[in-house]
């Protein structure tokens, strides 16, 4: 049939929503080794795979409430209130309660896309992927200092050496109220504020702290005294290397139990790093680490990457010991970290850490008589079968000259020529697109020289 | 602090939305290799990964005018008409269209989850992931051979025998409104109706044929007459060997050009698949395929299991060469097929082919002397780093005993115990939980002989 037989269809637009993305094949190769080498990083701590829907219930999301401030995809399908999940780690703790059987401590990975409805910024997106490593039913310091090494050993394994990894502790923050004389009530909104540092600045978050007036979220303003703000100001100035600033908060929190409590975990992570010789310059205690989201209790994390620190973190997480008790009423400690998987992606393709691959196959059999095409299916068979990716060329072109363009551009290491010729003579031709080099093999033969290749 | 400190907070039922399922670990490791293998079969016949979000526009996916007739989630984010995608093949239409840059043929492959808002029945759910694999931009014959060995190939690298191919050609079918002498506007419709004739059999379809009243979708009955429909059943009741249905259908087809055209693809096909030996067991044409999907124009397919075939179809698809046209105008020949992921997983499940796992480690090291902890997160990192995956114990259980039945019931084949004791020995205490033995040995000596286990 002609072109536009069809064209009494109106023609629609081929768009993407605003903020969303494909991830075609050159960078979708890269994207998916990412994901593989993660996998078995997270596989060889003993992490177990989950998987649950990307469709929730508000009510279990807290979405309906408003419970962790996420901008969502909210929405009623039927008389249901539905949510596509902000994260990974609230559907896990639905998980948890819904299935009391499973084995404690239970530690398990899940990639996934997650949204969220924030105005799309360069790097970021409204849809997004997680790759999570979660361990429920542990208040071990183990199990906070494996997660910091977890969270090493999978940007190592990405081959990725210059990160560093920041942590704090919520404790230490939650100890700011007595310490700084503001209510407690009002320590979430500050920590969200104290979180905006790198964003907005010192001058930003002095702001914030002592505004009257409505912030963007509708909340009152915090009008904290100045008195507060400058104690705030002086936990915020604190310099020095780990140790140091352990020193100085132990000073500067005695009497406050909790925040006291914090820095002794901070403490024992900070010696069993060291004891196992994970490299300093790769993590340190940074006292501005205070993650947005309100469920984090202890330990709390992030990684930058050194040379792409305008990508924000790509590997975070923390201490929650109280998401699971929405659902039980039972506290079930628990520790987790995730992976950003599309913001890592994109900070190691501005870095040029990418490496770009336009095919999956090694060989390409060309189809220069079609009447061979039988005897052309065989060979591919073949191939396959000895373990080598075999394309054959389903394209336009008639000649041989147009399907060896063909695997040029998709970068296709060998071409496999049977022709009326190498028919007769029960031999195929290989060429080598590397060498540039052609020869007159056996099917055998030139399966042995590509498998050695 | 103590249980239920928090309780304060309501308490939320942790309920999935009713269609939809977690898949847990045991279940996810085998889910996890069945994709694996899926995706190495497709590669090996050099289809390359592509990505595209899980929300679309809804002009692009056609559901602001129920274009495909498909019951979807479609709601207003913001001032936007959006649906979550139902299939891999539309959003495939619109890269294509997107990036007239993408080299062709453009073969590529996707894995992700579509939804759909059907109700749900026992193993089919709401949420469900399909594995695709398409060749974009060829009209070959052999690319249709090729879709319907790739078929083969990945049942049979999934441990699959019993399994059976089904396939038919819309363009047989397009020249039944000729044929059986009713309006070709009713072909559709028609079709829909005969892509049922298992679930509601003969009797059930040729009711619809004749009805006069709304169908459920409220279109119009079809109110065939007795004689169109009387030669439907004659068509739908041929019987025979592929080579035999071939002969019957080109008397029944005689001088209708475009179903000529069918049946002479579907000889090809055969021929084909015959020449490079597809065991006849596993494949046949059975005129009662229609494809429920609008869009398809030649060749269709749909894979049942022999032993669970009430499953449905487990692996379908087939030739689309009009899609793309809805955005360009332009014709661009297509066909692909898609692995119903979640439903083979059930039915693998069903019929017992499905090896669950309890674990992903290999090795667990108990945790028996908390003084300890820095040699063991080092064992641990030795033993990782020398390729076993290895989880530290981090859960409450104090005594070796405790420790070891976690090992058990999570099926961790090898203990390694580091007390006073061993430590002092400069040694590790290694038991094998299959072979019920302990043996004190350096920590290389313990590497050595699970490496080999």
């Amino acid at each position: 049939m002609s072109k536009g037989e069809k064209n009494t269809v109106k023609k629609i637009k081929p768009e993407l929503l605003g903020g969303f993305r494909d991830y075609l094949p050159s960078i979708m190769i890269a994207r998916q080794a990412m994901v593989d080498k993660i996998r078995k990083t997270f596989e060889s701590f003993g992490f177990l795979p989950l998987e649950t829907p990307g469709l929730e219930r508000s009510s279990v999301l807290g979405t309906d409430r408003d419970e962790f401030k996420m901008q969502v995809y909210r929405f009623k399908a039927g008389d249901q209130d539905v949510t596509l999940r902000f994260d990974l780690t609230v559907p896990l703790s639905r998980v948890v309660s819904a299935n009391p059987e499973l084995i404690k401590p239970f530690k398990r990975y899940q990639f996934g896309p997650v949204w969220r409805k924030e105005s799309p910024q360069a790097g970021r997106y409204r849809e997004f992927a997680q790759f999570d490593a979660d361990i429920v039913g542990s208040d071990s310091i183990i199990a906070d200092t494996e997660i910091l090494v977890l969270m090493y050993e999978t940007l190592k394994n990405l081959g990725i050496d210059k990160f560093m990894i920041r942590f704090n502790n919520r404790k230490i923050l939650n100890g700011l109220s007595t310490y700084a004389a503001f209510g407690k009530e009002k320590t979430d909104q500050v920590l969200r504020t104290l979180d905006k540092l790198e964003k907005i600045s010192l001058e930003g978050v002095i702001n914030e702290l002592q505004s009257k007036s409505h912030n963007e979220l509708g909340e009152d303003g915090l009008a904290l005294t100045e008195q507060s703000i400058s104690r705030i100001v002086d936990f915020l100035n604190l310099k020095g290397n780990t140790q140091e600033l352990i020193e100085k908060l132990r000073a500067l929190f005695k009497g406050v139990p909790i925040a006291e409590e914090g820095i002794s975990e901070c403490e024992k992570i900070t010696d069993n790093l060291e004891s196992i010789g994970i490299p300093k310059e790769n993590w340190r205690l940074d006292l501005s680490i205070a993650r947005g989201l309100g469920y984090y209790t202890g330990p709390v994390f992030e990684t930058s990457l050194t040379d792409c620190p305008e990508m924000g973190s790509v590997f975070s997480g923390g201490r929650y010991d109280d998401l699971i008790s929405r659902f039980t009423g039972e506290k079930v400690p628990s520790i987790g970290a995730s992976v950003g998987v599309d913001r890592l992606l994109a900070a190691l393709e501005k870095i040029g850490k990418i490496e770009k691959r336009a095919s999956t196959a090694t060989a390409l059999i060309t189809v220069i008589d079609p009447s061979l095409s039988q005897k052309i299916l065989r060979i591919a068979q073949n191939f396959r079968s000895s373990g080598i990716n075999t394309e054959i060329y389903l394209g336009k072109e008639k000649g041989l000259k147009g399907q060896i363009i063909y695997a040029a551009k998709r970068e296709i290491p060998f071409v496999i020529i049977v022709g009326e010729e190498e028919d007769k003579a029960g031999k195929l031709k290989l060429k080598s697109m590397n060498e540039r080099k052609e020869e007159l093999v056996s099917e055998e033969k030139a399966i042995s020289i590509i498998l050695n290749s």
